[in-house]
C-alpha cells in the first residue's frame, strides 16, 4: 500500500477528461493535477521545449510527494514520455500505449487519429500504431484550434460544431473503425463527433485506457491508496485561466475543486 | 541616407498586415521580417518571456543590419517595448503609441480595444490611451482565438464570421467612434469586423499608424533609402509554417516570396 498522491500533468484543461476517467476507475486514490497554462498550448511547440517543460511539471509532481505520473496530454506523451523514463526513476504512464494495446485487442485495422499539429508531426501515434499492430492503416489529421476553442470553453456551440466539422468531413470517407483522441482536450467534443463520423466509428477516449493501464500497475505492485474515506484532489497551475474552473467544475461533478497557482 | 533594411517581427503572420502598410508607404525601402512561429501564439506567454523572445528576435535582426525595428505585434509592443528601449540603442517603433496619437488628433473618446488575453491583462492600450486622451472611454475584449485561426488561414471562412459576432456582439451597442485592431493578425478580419459593428466604428488597423510614424523618422533622422530601383523583402520563420506562405502571398501581392528558416 502507498498512500501517496497520484501526480497528473498537461498543458491545460484537457488533462481533467483523463483525471475523470482515473477517478471513475480508482476513487480511493488522491490526485495532484498540474495544468501549464502559462505554456499552453504544447501543440505548436518544439520537441526540445516539450521535453523541458515535461521534465519541469513532473519535477514539481515529485516535489509534491506523487508517487506515479501520468502525463495527461497528447503532445508531451508522443514528444517526451521517452526521455521522461529514461530522467526520472519513478513510473510514468503516457497516454499512446494503453491506447494502442485496447485497439490491438479489439482488431482495429482502419484506424483515424487527431491531434495537434506538433503530436500529428512527430508521427507519435502512427508509430507505435503501425509497430503493434499488422497491417494497420492510419489516417491523421492535425487539428490545431481545437484544444484553443476547449480552454477558451466553447464546446458544445456553433463554432465549435462547424469547426469538427470542417476538420473531420474528409474522414467521414475513410471507413474508419476507431477514431483516436489523440489530444486529451478533444474528449470534450466527444458527442459533436460522433454526431459528425457516424456510430460505425468507436471514439477512442484515451483517459478511460490510461485508467485501466493505472489500476493494473498499482494493483501489481501493491501501491493502492488503502484509505476507504474521502480522498483529495489537489490542482495547481501555472498560470491563471478564468475558464478553467468552469470546464473543471462540469467534468469532476459534486467535486470540491480548489484551484492554486504553481 | 541609410540603406540597411527595416527590421520586422511578429509571433506569425500577423506582423504581415504592419508590412504591407510599411511597403505602401515606404516603396524603396528593403525589409527583414521574422515570424516567430515556433513561439505562436504570444498572446497566451507572461511578460517575462515575451521580453525574452522580444530580445532574442531583435538581437536577430539587429545581426542581420537593420537600422531600425518595427515591433509588428501588439502584444510584445505591450509587454516588451520600454525593456526593449532601455537594452537596445537602435531605434525601436511598437504599434501603441502612433496609433494612440491618431486617436487623439481625430477626437476619439469611446474607443474599443481587441487584442489578445494577453495585451488585454497588462492594459497596454488602456493606460495609454489614458494617458493621453482626457475623458476616454476604452471598452477592451479579448479574443483569444482570432490569432490562431488567422494562423490556421481561417479569415473568410463562416467559422471566423460567427466567431467575430461571438466576440463583438457585446461591443455593437457601445456607441463606439473607434475600435483598435490590437493584435496584428486581426486586419485579417476587418471586413468581417466592419460588417459586425457597423460604419459608424472607425477600425483602427495599427499598421497604417506605424508607416505613417516610420515614414516620419526616417525623413527627419535623414536615413531614408536612396534606392530607387527594386527592392527586397526577406523573411524568416523560426519554425516552419505551412500557412504562412498562403496568407503572404495574400497580402503582400504580386511579391516575389522567399521564406528561409531562421
Amino acid at each position: 500500500m502507498d498512500n501517496r498522491s497520484i501526480g497528473v500533468f498537461d498543458s491545460g484543461v484537457g488533462g481533467l477528461t483523463v483525471l475523470k476517467e482515473l477517478k471513475k476507475k480508482l476513487p480511493h486514490e488522491d490526485y495532484i493535477y498540474i495544468g501549464d497554462t502559462a505554456s499552453f498550448p504544447y501543440g505548436s511547440k518544439s520537441k526540445d521545449t516539450i521535453i523541458e517543460l515535461s521534465k519541469k511539471r513532473i519535477e514539481n509532481l515529485i516535489d509534491m510527494n506523487a508517487k506515479i505520473i501520468v502525463i495527461a496530454c497528447g503532445t508531451a506523451t508522443s514528444q517526451a514520455l521517452k526521455e521522461m523514463q529514461k530522467i526520472f526513476n519513478i513510473p510514468i504512464i503516457g497516454i499512446i500505449n494503453p491506447t494502442v494495446d485496447y485497439l490491438k485487442k479489439g482488431n482495429k485495422k482502419r484506424i483515424g487519429v487527431i491531434a495537434t499539429a506538433g503530436t500529428i508531426r512527430s508521427n507519435g501515434w502512427k508509430n507505435n500504431i503501425d509497430k503493434m499492430i499488422d497491417n494497420a492503416i492510419v489516417i491523421n489529421k492535425a487539428c490545431p484550434l481545437l484544444a484553443p476553442m476547449a480552454e477558451e470553453g466553447w464546446t458544445e456551440n456553433e463554432i465549435a460544431r462547424l469547426t469538427i466539422h470542417e476538420y473531420l468531413k474528409d474522414m467521414a470517407s475513410e471507413n474508419l473503425e476507431a477514431l483516436i483522441l489523440g489530444c486529451t482536450h478533444y474528449p470534450l467534443f466527444k458527442k459533436m463527433i460522433e454526431n459528425e463520423l457516424g456510430k460505425n466509428v468507436e471514439i477512442i477516449n484515451t483517459g478511460e485506457m490510461v485508467a485501466k493501464e493505472l489500476e493494473e500497475y498499482l494493483l501489481q505492485n501493491n501501491i493502492e491508496n488503502d484509505k476507504k474515506n474521502q480522498t483529495k484532489v489537489d490542482i495547481f497551475l501555472t498560470d491563471t485561466e478564468c475558464n478553467f474552473l468552469n470546464v473543471a467544475k462540469k467534468l469532476l461533478e459534486n467535486e470540491n475543486i480548489d484551484i492554486k497557482k504553481l
